[in-house]
């Protein structure tokens, strides 16, 4: 009998309307005779708000306690979905993480599974049971509760359809499926109805929201095929896979972008071994993640280096690089809080020259100052203002005919 | 080193600031040197507010999952209180009642404590750590999460102080401890400073709803000492143990009350061996808790029996009996909801006579009819209109001197 992995996020559950909503497309599933296993994500803002109960009591609450804390929203979602579905009249049941066998490491509120033990869910479902999965959450080889951070639920959905060999994983959401560029913005955006791993982790690592760039690594990493579709609609979805036909990856697929971008530039550096190290050790140790990194070449070795951090976080990684940058003898340090990223996406872009003459191109005609680029194989990322990234997305769509089904 | 455990209700711990507040009574209680296990109930209304979730999502949860979704409620609190320690500088740690080693049988939403397995709370104080229990809940042989019902946390807190020899459980909650009868019904009540078991049992069996009969007996089953104080005070409580003196007993000792009584009197019953059996067989079938059952002499081989219910299962407890009063032969069915208990109670009562005269005269002279009247050896029960419980219970307070500390 097939096996279905379905995964429903935080809005699909937010009330009991919605949760005895999302029971009935699980019962449809059921219905085909699937064995169905479906993960959920806490109900609505509850993370939220757990989160700003645990800093009403402290601004710096143990990571373990917080990690118990938060787990708490999706055991409670996985049971309310249990009992719709009973009074449906189908069998489920909930587990929470621990129960289901997911074993990460102890790095809480960002811990990595390490393995899934199924057997409890095999066992319910060859019971006849629908089995309810709490997302975002495992157990430590100490047997404590962990949390998975940011995705967590995607990552726990397409985990758990890897170790029990569904055919995919269903990823259901409050978005139709993922679009050539937020719809949001551009009216004209259009959603894609299958798309690669690649193309899909370039997406969500540059700005796409629709689905953690955790999950869509798992789903690579065991060929576990991810429908991201609406919990509100019947439309189609977007299919994430490897095997995106060849005729469709020929070209660039779609752009993304983030709001939430700044930058810090140490000017004047003498340019010599070590110099990186000593810059980013101390930052890492302050837990400040860095975005992109860009070093322009020497002159009479001096050299500028460039990096980007969350804006949140602009404030202290000024405080951490300021003495280091005196003491390494840089000029200056400088800062801008105000940057956005346009990113332009696709397989098609691979071995393919122009793409990035024709970005450029279209950010020079709207009059779009370049600050840093970036690139991988199959993506160009462009730091501009952020007042004009709105600009810069329209007129990227339209130049790279993004509107137009082909 | 001596091993404190304590326990604070759900007002204790509402919001954060309360959190806070408890945090700093168990921190006084570790600066002694004490070992400290605490054991916590769900936050203000939280269990409510979870049970009325699950009503939303069907009007008959399914009851294992029920009782999960109940859990995270204590849960909360627990990891909230551990962050509060930890803030103070104070190194503790929360456990689910499942990580703490309750081990229950598998009657969910009435689970009984079958045993505790402490290894990992021993562990846990021996690190150094003040440990929190989430109360409330254990864990079945089948590893699934149950709930021990009304009263479950100060359950958690008594048979915690038995299995780790704790030479007392104090139980900290909204008031200052147990008094002669209802301190916000008849202003001249006195604070009782010790209480024996006995007399405690029957005070809150018969209304009394500072601490729950399943406590107070685990406390009497194995000689744990109980402190009932106020978390918001620094009065000395009430300490509920076996010790109290001779002199203390002799005499009635409080009042307890409770309004929710329904009456059922099946009248006319062919008074024949098997009546009763077949009267309160279906009830218990059909769920329905009988509290008082009295039957009167039989004559001419027929007989009335009269049973009290909780108001809200009179009207199940009507259905159930009508057809059964029939196939017996019984006259009729009548039923009342407007009635009260009033009891009176004290080990002193005990061989003592007089006091179930002292009782009636009293309600006599002011006018109140007494319906029922059951007694033990130490409490005497009458069964009263419910619009004149509170002239009673002021008349009883006066006639046996509970107000005078003696």
């Amino acid at each position: 009998m097939a096996l279905t992995v379905q995964k429903y996020g935080g809005s699909s559950v937010a009330n009991a309307e919605r949760i005895k909503s999302v029971a009935r497309r699980i019962a449809a599933a059921k219905d085909k005779g699937d064995r169905v296993v479906v993960v959920v994500s806490a109900m609505g803002d509850t993370t939220d708000e757990l989160i700003e109960l645990a800093y009403q009591i402290s601004e710096n609450p143990d990571n373990r306690e917080l990690d118990v804390l938060l787990s708490t929203g999706e055991v409670v979602s996985s049971t309310l979905l249990a009992m719709a579905l009973h009074h449906m009249g189908y069998p489920a049941i909930s587990l929470s993480g621990a129960q289901a066998g997911i074993k990460t490491d102890s790095a809480y509120s960002r811990a990595r599974i390490q393995g899934i033990e199924s057997r409890r869910v095999i066992k319910e479902l060859e019971k006849g049971n629908i089995v309810i999965v709490a997302g975002f959450q495992g157990i430590s080889e100490e047997m404590d509760i962990t949390t998975l951070g940011r995705g967590g639920s995607d990552t726990t959905a397409v985990a758990l359809a890897a170790s029990l060999g569904a055919g995919m994983c269903q990823i259901y959401t409050n978005v139709d499926g993922v679009y050539t560029v937020d719809p949001y913005l551009i009216p004209e955006a259009r959603q894609l109805l299958e798309i690669g791993y690649e193309e899909m982790l370039e997406m969500a690592s540059y700005g796409a929201k629709v689905l953690h760039p955790r999950a869509v690594e798992l789903g690579e990493l065991f060929n576990v095929p991810i429908l991201v579709a609406s919990s509100f609609t019947d439309s189609p979805g977007t299919l994430i896979h490897g095997g995106v036909s060849m005729e469709v990856r020929n070209k660039a697929r779609s752009i993304a972008y983030d709001l939430d971008v700044a930058k810090i530039t140490v000017v004047g550096i003498p340019d010599r071994p070590g110099i990186a190290a000593a810059i980013f050790q101390p930052l890492a140790v302050a837990g400040i993640s860095i975005d992109t990194i860009v070093q322009n070449a020497s002159i009479n070795n001096i050299t500028d280096l460039t990096f980007t951090v969350a804006k949140s976080q602009l404030g202290n990684a000024m405080e951490v690089i300021k003495p280091i940058a005196d003491s390494i003898g840089a000029r200056e340090c400088a800062s801008d809080s105000k940057l956005g990223k346009v990113s332009v996406i696709g397989t098609g872009m691979q071995n393919t020259p122009g793409y990035a003459a024709s970005m450029f191109e279209a950010l020079s005609e709207k009059g779009i100052n370049i600050q840093l680029i970036t690139t991988s194989e199959i993506r160009i990322t462009c730091i501009i203002e952020e007042a004009r990234v709105e600009d810069a997305i329209r007129a990227l769509h339209r130049v790279f005919e993004l509107d137009i089904a082909k």
